[in-house]
C-alpha cells in the first residue's frame, strides 16, 4: 500500500478503498479556527454534545484579530465559553495560525484531522491524514462520528533532485499549479515521495501540503521520517514520533515527477493561484506592498530567509514590508535568533501572529498597486480591496521585491543565496494554551452570547415540487471567497447568519442579496469547480438563509458539495454540460418529484433539461431533511 | 523669567505676553500624523505652497494602520507622494507614534512644535515649546506664517520627593487630573520644575507632557537638563542638547505641588481621563483586556516594567494582553534586551508600532468588558464599541491586571517591585525615515490622488443675516471625539470630507448628518468645555461642510474653538451662562447684523438671548471670509 491508503485503511469505518465511493474515517483529531468555529460551538449546542470524543480537538482565534468593533471580541469570548463546556483547547488571539500552531503543539504522525479550514491540509506534513471540511462536518466528528469523504485516487508525485539557490519549498508547489491548474488535484490524494524529501524539513513540507488545498486536492501526504522527527524533537515532542511510509513496492493511480534541481522562482499572477509564471517572465513589475507569513509559508525558515536578505539593508521607499509571524513559538524563535532586529531595522512592520492579510483582515493594498505575498490564494478581492493586484510567490522572491520595489527573480539581485542556521529547539511555549476543563467542571460552564451572536437558521425539508427562479448565473472556479467573502468588513459577522447574509456574492454582484429576498426559493447556476477554496460553511448556509435550494453547475469544488449538502441545499449537475448555456439569470426553472429523484438518484428533466446528482445515500437522508442538523434532531417519519 | 516665558518671548513675532491677548509665535518645527496629514497636504496645495519653510517637517503614518480596504494605503502613498512634493520628511507606517518617534528623530530643547494632533504637546518633555493645533494652522506655519495662540497663564507644578515602589510618571499625571478635571488647564502652560526632576527622565517626562492635553492645557514644559541630555545621546543626538530652565526667581501666575512620595497607583473610570480614583477603590473589577502603549506611556520603560512583571509567568487565561510597541527604535530596543521574548512566552499579543486601539484602530473590546489601557483619552465610543468600559492606567496597574485578570493595585501582588536596566543607547535606526527631496527634483513629483481621497470643500463668507434652527444642542465636555468619531470605520474617511459626513456626532445622535443636510445653515449649542480633546479640524470642516454656521456654548476647548474659526464657523458664548437653558433643540435663531457685530465684537442679540464672542481681529478676519484659505487665497474687496 501507498502511504495515503495505509492511513486511510488505518481509520476505514465504512466504505471501500475503491476510488468514486463514500468512506467513513475514524477522527482522532479536531480543529476549528474562528471564523468558522463559532458555527461549529452553535452546531455542538444544536446537536446537544456534552464533551467532545476525539484525541484533541483544538479552537484557534487567528482570523477576526483586527477588533474593529465588539464583535471580533464577543465572539472570541463566546468561543473561549464553549471551548470550557465542551473539552476543547482554546489558542486565544496571540498563539498563532491554525495549521502552524496545531502542527507545532499537537501534530502526531498517522493520525488523521478533520478541520475546518481548507488548509488543514498542511498537516500531512507530518504524515498525518488531514482533511478540511465544513465545521459541521467538524462538529460531527467532535461528537464521534466519522468524517465521510469521496476515496480520492492517489496520486504519487516523485520529488529528485535538491534546490538551486534562490528556489524553496513554495516553488514546488507553485510548479503543481501551473502544470495542473486548480482542480488538477480534485478528487485525489497527493502523495510526495522520493529521494528529495531528505532534504525538505517538516515546514517544507507544511507549505507545499498546503496549498495542496490550491489543486483542490481531498488533502496531501508525506511520509513520517528522520525530518518529522527532528521537528517534533524541537518541539518537544520526540515521543510523539513514529516512522510511517509507503511499502517499498507501492502503487499509485497516478504519476508525476518533479526535479527539484530544474526548478527556478515561479510567482502566480493576480487572480488565481493557478495563473503561475516564472518570475524572470514579469520582472521589472513595480511593487508597492510586500507581505510575508500564513500557512503557505510559516516556518521559521521562510521568515529568517527575508530576514538575511534584508539584514543592513534596506527596504525599499515605495513598499511597505510587512511580517505576519505565524505562531507564538515563531515569533520568539524569530526574536531570540536576531530576526525581528534585523527586520525591524530594514524598515519592516511586525504585526501580530495570526492570518491577518492572508483572509483579507487589513494590509489591503492600494488599486492599482501589485502586492507580492507568500499567501496561498489572490482569489479576487480577497485581499479586501475590490480591483486588487495580488500576486503570490516564496519568500525570496518577495524579499528580493521588497529590496528593490519591482519584481525581481531572485537570482538576479547580485547577492549570495542567504544561509539560514535554525535552532535546534524551538521556544517551548505552552503556557497560553488553555486546556480543557475536567467534564465535571465542563458541565457547569455557561456559554458566554453577546446580542452579536446570531443562532443557526431553521431548515426545512426538501420540498416535492419547486418553481424557482435562477437568481444568479456564475462563470467556472468561483471561489467561497466570492460566494461569501471574508474580509475586514464581512469577516465580523461570520457568527451572525442574517447579519452577513448582506455581504453573499458581494465580489460578484452585490445585488444577489436583495434579489434573493425578493425571490424567497431559487435556484443558482454555476460553471465548472464551483465553490472552490477556503472550507467555510458560510457559503451554504447563507445562501440557504436567502432561499437558496438547488445550485446548478457543472462541477463542483469537494469541501463546498459537501457544505450544500449539509445545509439542505441540492447540488445537481448537468447531464450534458452544453445545459450551462440553455439556462439564464432570471430564468424559472420548474423541479417536480425531486424528492424521489433525490432519493433514487435518477435524472431530473427540467423542461427538457437533464439534471443529476452525484450524492450518496448519507447525503440524499440529509438533503431530504433540509440539512444535516434537522435530520439527526428530527427523526424521520 | 520662567521657561515657559523664555521660550514664548524667544519666538514672539506678534502680541504681547499678557495672558488673554493673541500672540503670534515663530515656528521651527512642525508635525503631521496622517489622520489629520491628508486634509493639510490637500491645504498645502489649496495654498500653493511650493516648498515648506519650518527648520523640519515630519509626516508620520500612525493612525490609519489597518487597512481593510484601499483607502489606507491610498492614504499613505498620497501623503507620500506630498511629502516629496513639499519637502517633508515621511516616516511610514511601521515607524512609529508621531510624539514619541519625532521626540527621538528630531525633538531639539528650546524649539517650537507646531503638530496637527493634540498630543503634540508631549514634546515639552525635551524643553520645547510644543503646541497642538488644527491641521490648517500647521499647514500656515509650514508656509512660515506665525502660529497664532492665546497667550496662557503659566501654571508652575512643583515636583518634590520621589515615587514610591508601584508608583510612576503616569500617576502624576492622573493625579493632576484627579485635582483639576478635564479643563483645569485650559488657556495655561503646566511648567513643571522642583527637585522630583532629577529623578525623572526625558521618557518619564513625556509621559506627563502628553496627558497636559487632558487637562485642556496649551501645552507642558519641562526644563532641558541632564536628563534630556542622557537622552538626546541615547539617541546619538548629544550635540542638539541645550541648558534650559527658568531662572532662580522666575515666578508663575499659578501654583501647584506634587509630593511623588505620597502618590498611589490612580486609574481613571470609564468615560473621562478626569474620573481618576486611586486603584485599591475599584479592585477586584473583572479585567478582560489590558492594552499598553500610545504617546501616553511609550517609553521603552513602560515596556520594560510590563515585560519584568510578566517575566516566567502567565497572561490571565481571560484576558487579551495587547502590547503596542510605539516606535521602531523601542521595538529594536525591546526585542534585544529580551522584554519581548518575555512578553512573548507570557502570552501576550506583539501588535504592530502605532496608535492601533488608542484612536479605535483596532483593539475594540467586547460589551461590558473592562479593558485596562495605559491611554491618554477614555471617551466614550473611542475604543470602537459603542458601550465601553476603558479604563487608564500605569503599565504597572494595566500589568498587574493582565495577571489577576481583576483590576488590581500593584502593591497588593506580592511582587518586588520590578528592577529595569534600559540600555545606554537606542538602536540607531534612521534608515526607514524618508528625507525630504532636494528642491529641484521636489518640484517634478506629482500628487499620488487615488479616487477615494476628496477635495477640501468651498466655503462662502459668514452673511450678514442668518436664520438658523437648532439641528443639535449637546451637555458638558462633548469631545472631538464625540464631534468627528475616530475608530477603524470612520478614519479611512478622513482624506474625503463628504464621505466622512455620515460619521458626523454618530456617537451622540446618528441623526444629526440626515437634519444636518436637510436643514442647510444651522446651528449647534454646547455646554462647557466645547470641543475638547484631539485636535481634528474635520471636527468643525465636516459640519460646516454640513451647513454649520455658528455654535453656540457656554465656553470652548482651545484647539476646537480655533479650527471653528479657520473654517469660517462663528464661536459664540452665551452672555449669561443660563442662556443655555432657553435653548432648545428645534428651535429657530435670527441673527440680524451679523457682520458688525463680529467685525466689532459687539454683543448680538438673538431675539433677547445675549450672545457674544472672543475672537481676535485676525480671527475675525477669517470668520467673515468664510474661513482662512478663501480669506487668503480670495483678496477681500
Amino acid at each position: 500500500m501507498n502511504l495515503a491508503e495505509k492511513l486511510i485503511s488505518s481509520h476505514l469505518v465504512s466504505g471501500e478503498m475503491r476510488p468514486g465511493g463514500e468512506i467513513g474515517l475514524r477522527v482522532d483529531q479536531a480543529l476549528i479556527q474562528d471564523a468558522t468555529g463559532t458555527m461549529v460551538m452553535l452546531e455542538l449546542e444544536a446537536l446537544g454534545l456534552d464533551r467532545v470524543r476525539t484525541e484533541v480537538a483544538a479552537q484557534y482565534v487567528d482570523h477576526n484579530l483586527l477588533q474593529s468593533d465588539e464583535r471580533n471580541m464577543a465572539d472570541h469570548l463566546f468561543l473561549r465559553s464553549a471551548c470550557r463546556r465542551f473539552g476543547i483547547w482554546y489558542s486565544p488571539p496571540g498563539n498563532g495560525v491554525s495549521h502552524p500552531t496545531h502542527m507545532q503543539q499537537f501534530g502526531v504522525p498517522g493520525k488523521t484531522l478533520a478541520g475546518a479550514d481548507s488548509h488543514t491540509c498542511a498537516a500531512g506534513s507530518l504524515g498525518m491524514l488531514a482533511i478540511g471540511v465544513g465545521g459541521l462536518e467538524v462538529a460531527m466528528a467532535m461528537a464521534g462520528q466519522p468524517l465521510y469523504v469521496t476515496m480520492p485516487r492517489i496520486w504519487g508525485v516523485r520529488l529528485s533532485g535538491a534546490f538551486p539557490a534562490w528556489v524553496s519549498a513554495k516553488d514546488v508547489i507553485l510548479e503543481l499549479l501551473r502544470r495542473h491548474g486548480v482542480s488538477g488535484g480534485v478528487h485525489k490524494i497527493v502523495e510526495y515521495h522520493g529521494p528529495a524529501l531528505e532534504t525538505l524539513s517538516a515546514m517544507d513540507r507544511h507549505v507545499i501540503a498546503n496549498m495542496g488545498a490550491e489543486l483542490g486536492a481531498t488533502t496531501s501526504v508525506f511520509p513520517s521520517d528522520g525530518q518529522v522527527r527532528a521537528f517534533l524533537d524541537a518541539h518537544g515532542r520526540a515521543d510523539d514520533h513514529v516512522e510511517l511510509a509507503a511499502d517499498p513496492d507501492a502503487g499509485y493511480d497516478l504519476r508525476d515527477e518533479i526535479d527539484l534541481s530544474a526548478l527556478e522562482p515561479l510567482i502566480a499572477r493576480p487572480g488565481s493561484p493557478g495563473h503561475v509564471v516564472p518570475v524572470r517572465e514579469v520582472a521589472g513589475e513595480p511593487v508597492h506592498q510586500v507581505v510575508v507569513g500564513s500557512s503557505a509559508n510559516p516556518g521559521l525558515r521562510d521568515f529568517a530567509v527575508v530576514a538575511e536578505m534584508l539584514r543592513g539593508r534596506q527596504v525599499h521607499p515605495q513598499v511597505s514590508m510587512d511580517v505576519n509571524p505565524t505562531s507564538r513559538q515563531i515569533l520568539a524563535d524569530l526574536t531570540t535568533s536576531g530576526a525581528v532586529t534585523a527586520l525591524v531595522e530594514a524598515g519592516a512592520r511586525i504585526h501580530q501572529t495570526g492570518c491577518l492579510g492572508c483572509i483579507g483582515m487589513g494590509q489591503a493594498p492600494a488599486v492599482g498597486t501589485n502586492s507580492l505575498r507568500t499567501f496561498p490564494r489572490n482569489f479576487p478581492g480577497r485581499s479586501g480591496t475590490h480591483d486588487d493586484s495580488v500576486w503570490l510567490c516564496s519568500p525570496e522572491t518577495a524579499a528580493a521585491a521588497a529590496l528593490t520595489g519591482v519584481i525581481t527573480d531572485p537570482r538576479e539581485l547580485g547577492l549570495d543565496s542567504p544561509e539560514v542556521r535554525l535552532p535546534r529547539a524551538s521556544a517551548p511555549i505552552t503556557g497560553p494554551f488553555q486546556r480543557p476543563l475536567p467534564a465535571e467542571e465542563a458541565r457547569a460552564v455557561e456559554l458566554v452570547k453577546a446580542d452579536s451572536i446570531g443562532a443557526l437558521p431553521e431548515l426545512d425539508p426538501l420540498p416535492d415540487s419547486l418553481v424557482l427562479p435562477v437568481v444568479l448565473k456564475v462563470g467556472d472556479d468561483v471561489s467561497t471567497d466570492e460566494i461569501m467573502p471574508a474580509g475586514a468588513r464581512a469577516l465580523p459577522y461570520r457568527s451572525n447568519i442574517a447579519a452577513l447574509a448582506d455581504f453573499a456574492f458581494g465580489q460578484i454582484d452585490e445585488t444577489y442579496p436583495e434579489r434573493a429576498r425578493a425571490a424567497g426559493a431559487h435556484a443558482i447556476v454555476g460553471g465548472r469547480n464551483y465553490g472552490q477554496g477556503s472550507s467555510r460553511e458560510h457559503a451554504a448556509i447563507v445562501p440557504r438563509h436567502l432561499g437558496l435550494r438547488v445550485v446548478i453547475a457543472k462541477s463542483f469544488a469537494r469541501i463546498h458539495w459537501q457544505n450544500l449538502a449539509n445545509f439542505g441545499i441540492l447540488a445537481l449537475e448537468f447531464a450534458d454540460e452544453a445545459g450551462y448555456d440553455r439556462l439564464g439569470q432570471g430564468d424559472e426553472l420548474r423541479l417536480d418529484g425531486l424528492r424521489a429523484a433525490v432519493e433514487t438518484g435518477s435524472e431530473i428533466d427540467a423542461g427538457g433539461l437533464l439534471l443529476r446528482h452525484r450524492l450518496s445515500p448519507r447525503q440524499r437522508a440529509m438533503v431530504l431533511a433540509g440539512g444535516w442538523i434537522p435530520q439527526v434532531s428530527r427523526p424521520g417519519p
